[in-house]
């Protein structure tokens, strides 16, 4: 689209919004920016809800492309990998990677929101509006219809095309769907399991309570605790518990005792440090853990999904940010091979952008599993162990499926999926089959899990599984 | 369930409504089902949709339980075996197993839902009402709307619960989506593709124009053509075709010219035999394949979906009746466990039968792809070959995939879909590394295709596949 005098407006004003305005803004387009909630630069908001977020490598590739990369890393607290908690309150550090330069970050949503939002509004060709409420789209006309949260006047705007930033419950997207205007394949899973976001208060001197650089886990295979550090020393804390299975879930923690009593057994070093939790257990909201899938994402060259509008995913790989900013760098991609208008442009971020996004939903669903049980089993441990030593021995020649997705920004996430879902398939079965363990020459251990993840990949290939 | 005085509101009265009326009836309930069209035995209803169906073992198992194998056995046309055409009107018979005695059978679908119909209203305890349409259903009261077709007076019903057996666009789905009153999980997934039905006429003494016993296909990779029999001696054809992509689609077949050209082209020897193509093409409409799934199926004991409202599949393994007469199979062997309640009872089949339903609708994807290319695929073809050998040979010993999901009704879908994956992917990996082929011994085979499967299983096991 080489006509730069074309008005997009852009609906929703958060992380994906708020960056793709930016980088449209830089890019010379008139963009308009309506976002329903106040300015969180000026107004404090709702608490609770994903305080904090993990920033990695595909996140910061979107940073560089819009030239704000040092202002970020200023945010960002380095967690460098899990530190495991038991019951008995042992920890474990396994890092994130055997190459010491990577690793991810703790990051402030309303810090990074605030600072794209500030960065956008530099530019004369952006306007951002806050307080206006999407209700519809009417797609066929590429027209919004907004509420004013404080007047209550309705109004619609029109532009030469519409993009929607607007979320796991965007308006457009529902608009697509309850239309029948088009055949809308649209899919919205829930685990069983919801979260609760609580807090580690920083220490008097402004401190923190535990290890500041990693992400702490206490995996308790039907359930577990999670906490990323903040900038001011305090941790958020999130449980993830089945709404209503197992002894005690969501359904069942009812009362301040049964609370206490069920950190008592389960996370006794965390509640130490958490004199605060019956408080936040009862203040704060109890949500759901859904993944959101669609498509098309465009209807001609009119309207756009973008960001969690079109894939929302569950948070435990980490990505969900990380997948909105790339989307933007995608787009961007796409926007530099001046297709003829808006239509052929969508249609071809799509085509090439979906596979990636259906992928990252997917392992973060694994990743669930893997989180709250697996990182606690002897097997899972030993490929770990040896993964982690062939990244440290050979830094350029192997990577484990969570470095291909994390620190591999320039491999798709559908290609890091297949490939690191071969490797661990090779490296389990040749541990169980007794052909691999993890005292053998690291040079061998190499070549057999080379050899082996191509057979893998090309049996599926030969049976038509990919 | 054992207090029989119990009322159910069945809304829905095709082929699963009317099957779970005439077992319910039999097992002494009060049932009351509602349907919106007319009473199909004395109407004669909209062509142009799925006029006849493949009826197998599944599907003969559910008559079995009510009693009635017979009468529909009088209905079936066997069909022995895909009859593959090519572009040059070459014939090649590939059967659907190497036991004789497995083949599918077409049915017509009106005539076996108006013997169900027949049957259910034989029993006193149950009243079926046509020309009355679901509207909506209140799942927290136990009550559901409908309207008469003629009077278009609106009503109110209660029940002691409510069962929905009224199709993929079902009014209870739509109810439970649009609540939020729970976490609904809900996908719904179009293929690029649609279908048209078409047909053969009789001859001008009865007789069928083409081989009467067996499923005609002509499969030209990215679309295809089938064709089913029928008693009066013609055939229902149907062709699936993308919507918008290649040289001919949906879109672009808008002339009778253009029409004719794709099937000279095409399709040759169908043309030559259905000189009604061009007035069936206009009149017939295109409609869209989609897969439905959800979770949860019922809403305390108070409302269950049952059939393609819980489950809607495309037609590809012919598949979608026989999974919904299971379904009242399965069904009734939870009442059979008398458990407390109603929630009990729809939760205990709903945990045992979603992980089937799931699997034949990943299976009938699978199989658009096979059918419209793979059949015609030189390495498939051997697979085949290999396959029928084995069943011929041993026939309690080797099933395909096809014979697992088709002819064995004892073994769920997922156990089918497990084991058939794995043991395809074995055939082909072992042809493809010329670690075997169909010259060789069938023992040799049989004895190696065994235990590639089993280690294809384990390894998926020990990567937590599955």
């Amino acid at each position: 689209m080489s006509n730069k005098q074309q008005n997009i407006l852009i609906i929703g004003a958060g992380l994906c919004g708020s960056l793709l305005a930016l980088r449209l803004g830089q890019r010379g387009y008139n963009v308009t920016v309506y976002e329903m909630r106040p300015d969180l630069r000026t107004t404090d908001i709702s608490a609770g809800r994903s305080i904090n977020l993990a920033f990695s490598d595909r996140g910061n590739k979107a940073m560089k492309l819009v030239g704000i990369e040092d202002k970020v890393k200023a945010l960002c607290i380095p967690m460098n990998g899990r530190m495991i908690h038991d019951k008995e309150g042992n920890t474990f550090l396994s890092n994130y990677s055997g190459r010491d330069y990577e690793y991810i970050n703790s990051i402030s949503r309303g810090e990074l929101n605030g600072l794209l939002l500030t960065e956008a509004e530099k530019h004369d060709n952006v306007t951002i509006h806050f307080n206006k409420k999407c209700n519809s789209v009417d797609f066929e006309k590429t027209t919004a219809t907004f509420q004013d949260y404080n007047s209550k006047d309705e109004f619609i705007e029109d532009a030469d095309c519409i993009i929607a930033t607007d979320g796991a419950g965007s308006a457009l997207r529902k608009s697509y769907y309850l239309s029948h205007k088009f055949l809308f394949s649209f899919s919205q899973e829930y685990l069983s399991h919801g979260y609760k976001e609580l807090t580690f208060l920083p220490k008097e001197d402004g401190g923190y309570k535990t290890y500041k650089n990693a992400l702490h886990i206490w995996p308790r295979s039907s359930f577990m605790l999670i906490a990323l550090p903040n900038l001011d020393g305090s941790f958020t804390v999130t449980l993830f518990l089945s709404y209503s299975e197992g002894e005690y879930n969501f359904n069942n923690l009812t009362t301040p005792e049964i609370v206490t009593e069920f950190f008592q057994k389960e996370f006794p070093d965390a509640l130490e440090i958490m004199p605060n939790l019956v408080d936040d257990f009862f203040e704060n909201p109890t949500a759901a853990l859904g993944t959101v899938k669609c498509s098309p994402w465009h209807y001609k060259g009119n309207t756009l999904l973008m960001g969690d509008s079109a894939h929302a995913i569950v948070p435990f790989y980490g990505q969900g940010m990380n997948a909105s900013f790339e989307d933007v760098v995608e787009f961007d991609k796409v926007l530099d091979q001046n297709l003829d208008n808006w239509e052929a442009t969508f249609e071809a971020y799509e085509k090439n952008r979906k596979k990636d996004t259906d992928a990252i939903a997917d392992l973060a669903i694994d990743n669930f599993h893997e989180m709250k049980g697996h990182v606690a089993n002897p097997i899972f441990q030993e490929k770990r162990k040896i993964e982690m030593a062939l990244e440290k021995e050979f830094p350029s020649a192997y990577s484990s499926k969570y470095s291909l997705v994390t620190f591999n920004e320039d491999i798709g996430y559908r290609e890091a999926m297949l490939k690191g879902r071969a490797q661990d398939k090779a490296i389990l079965n040749m541990l169980t089959d007794n052909i691999m363990s993890s005292d053998d020459d690291l040079k061998d251990i190499l070549e057999k899990v080379n050899v082996e993840t191509e057979a893998i990949l090309e049996d599926d290939r030969i049976a038509g599984l990919h």
